[in-house]
């Protein structure tokens, strides 16, 4: 008789989305009438770019052509693609990473899921609190968790980094001895960022004790601050101690066309191993690459049109941040990040949870955001905002919601 | 300090192909004026079809319009797709499969090796002999097999099922207890069909023990001879005991597309729990979906045009095929599958490994094909060649081995 992963029954409830999306479908199917604005879940609204569009007809019409038809892609991604994140991504900032240390994939979502396997399962993983709930789900479907302790809203064997306001969203080193230490800046879900300094001090800890950072920057391109690092290889370093994730869908609009990619430097090694040839393995023996189209569609993203649609991009949501940051404080409330992020962190009123938040702004406002309890137990009093709306939408948002 | 997944070092060399490809590209430097014939690995070589190429341009010109941008895709793929692959796969035959038993994904390679996930790490494994090296690797590199066993060239704690002519490639029922038993029909690499009766056996006997049969369907569509099974769900009891997965990649020419399907019936429980419930788990919290404008493709193949269009390029590969197995045949090989399948498998001639044919074949005729020893100890003495080659380049390599 086979026995099922025995791991996925200490899951808790089902996917946070999941559950936000039956609230509004029933809030929407008892009040037909009215609009709902979401901005709740991180998806982007915007069409893709004029360049990214072009580069998508050229290789659609290749592939229905016997002379430009391509099948397999290669395991890694195609050096076109891998040349120009290197160039733009990296080179372009100083930092020393290869064409052949980016593996090419459909999405930061599934890599970050994915990467905790080429790890041991007696490791010990380390995660800021709030999270993106993809870093300790695929842990806990895994193995490398205990059972869920309610009380706490924890998993056992998890070290949790708490995250609030009194330490402006960036976690302490942990005393426990974290193997495996999730970071993500632009933070999801505070929208906060990491100065370089702070982050040097994880890559010398991580160096220090041999453990590994997964850096996740798939808000990088938000960033407008200077001296904020886009990637952790600007720390010195990084290279033997982290594993970097990047997207396409929050740069570009990537969200429904898929498309990321990991670093993993050639020297980071562990027990003798480098990582990146367990990543390789990892990636040919369970993977078979990204769309040839799409890969095209990434590549004409690093252009000159491209890159000036991107900035356009970039700025149109972020001028939607500003309002919702600038409305909000104006009505009173305590809001951080939405400055180098698209995310607005936001704290409830008094005496309300964030699920009570969550139905008082759809009930009152019809507006959808994402209670920050939803992203672990540090995230109870908060509230996730999202930029990425239209303007139109996220202005009539603010207003519905000063005007509560 | 962290700790890798030790069960990688567990892995026999690289990949297969990667070797094949090391071999042919030393070959074509050394003789640079001589043209190679690749008859190895099975990609396809023709371009997408006109109705697959217009439903690409339709759909990325939505993606570029405000009004009918689509963002993160629904996690088990959109209905328009799913609605179609039940009408035509299944209901089409008869098989009583709705909508919302079919998860949506990149390839039948992601989910043959992922799907293993959703198990416990103490079932016992059955896979054929020669096999698909992916079902045997992602169960490695998860730790549900022993070590490596050099002498009988197989890894300790696997159950392998020996398929060869003297059970015309149909494996006899295991007598150790199988838990989890990997099928695939038309088979890979030996080019077998499985006729109904028979594989009703099998669909008793995991019933009758609780086994899970993991289908994989991915060459049905070139199943020609009448009786034979496209799904196994065609048989009786299948749905409380098999998972099928499927593929773009072979009918449709979707190898650099990437598009698959995976089949789970909501009655298939084991330990009390449901798989698809589990694997919509997986699906939801390590995937994102595949592309809007590659599930629009997908959807292209069920249309009036796209039908037509398949069966014509299935047709074209499959006067391949014929061509091989007519030509070795008369040339004195022992050949076999090529008939309901897109690979011929014949024996190399006495005192040669699939190695030594593999070289020989290289030198003496410029063509490449797939050494049966790489698909598993019992496959040593046979060799795979595929039927995706050009039609022009297939009469050449034929007549090349023929008058060798």
């Amino acid at each position: 008789m086979v026995r099922v992963n025995s791991n996925y029954s200490k899951l808790q409830g089902s996917y946070l989305f999941s559950t936000i999306g039956k609230k509004v479908g029933e809030y929407t199917a008892a009040h037909p009438e009215k609009k709902v604005i979401r901005l709740g879940i991180g998806d982007v609204t915007r069409p893709l770019p004029g360049a990214v569009i072009a580069a998508l007809h050229k290789a659609v019409g290749e592939m229905g052509e016997e002379e430009t038809f391509r099948g397999y892609a290669p395991d890694l991604g195609y050096e076109f693609l891998r040349n120009a994140i290197c160039e733009n991504d990296y080179r372009a900032r100083g930092c020393d990473i290869s064409p052949d240390e980016i593996f090419v994939s459909d999405g930061a979502k599934s890599d970050s899921g994915n990467i905790q396997e080429i790890f041991s399962l007696d490791n010990t993983i380390a995660v800021c609190d709030p999270v993106y709930p993809v870093y300790v789900d695929s842990n806990v479907m895994a193995g490398r968790t205990g059972d869920f302790d309610a009380a706490s809203g924890a998993y056992c064997d998890v070290i949790y980094m708490p995250c609030g306001r009194e330490n402006d969203f960036i976690p302490k080193i942990p005393e426990r001895k974290a193997d495996i230490i999730y970071l993500c800046y632009p933070n999801n879900p505070t929208g906060a960022v990491i100065g370089k300094e702070e982050l040097q001090k994880w890559v010398d800890h991580a160096n220090a004790k041999g453990s590994v950072i997964i850096y996740d920057a798939a808000y990088e391109a938000y960033i407008s601050t200077p001296g904020i690092p886009h990637s952790i290889y600007e720390c010195k370093g990084a290279k033997t101690c982290a594993i970097e994730l990047h997207s396409f869908s929050k740069n570009a609009g990537f969200t429904g066309l898929r498309l990321g990619y990991t670093v993993i430097p050639k020297e980071l090694e562990r027990d003798g191993i480098s990582l990146h040839s367990l990543w390789a393995r990892r990636h040919g023996t369970k993977y078979n690459g990204a769309p040839y189209i799409v890969q095209r569609a990434g590549e004409a993203v690093y252009s000159p049109e491209g890159k000036k649609e991107i900035r356009e991009l970039v700025s149109y949501y972020m001028k939607n941040a500003a309002y919702i940051l600038d409305g909000l404080q104006k009505a009173g409330y305590e809001v951080s990040g939405g400055v180098d992020a698209p995310y607005i962190w936001l704290r409830v009123p008094d005496g309300m949870t964030s699920w009570d938040f969550f139905d008082h702004l759809l009930e009152n406002a019809g507006v959808v955001g994402t209670p920050g309890s939803g992203f672990g137990a540090h995230g109870e009093g908060y509230f996730r905002l999202t930029a990425f709306g239209s303007h139109e939408n996220t202005v009539e948002a603010v207003d519905r919601i000063t005007s509560m």
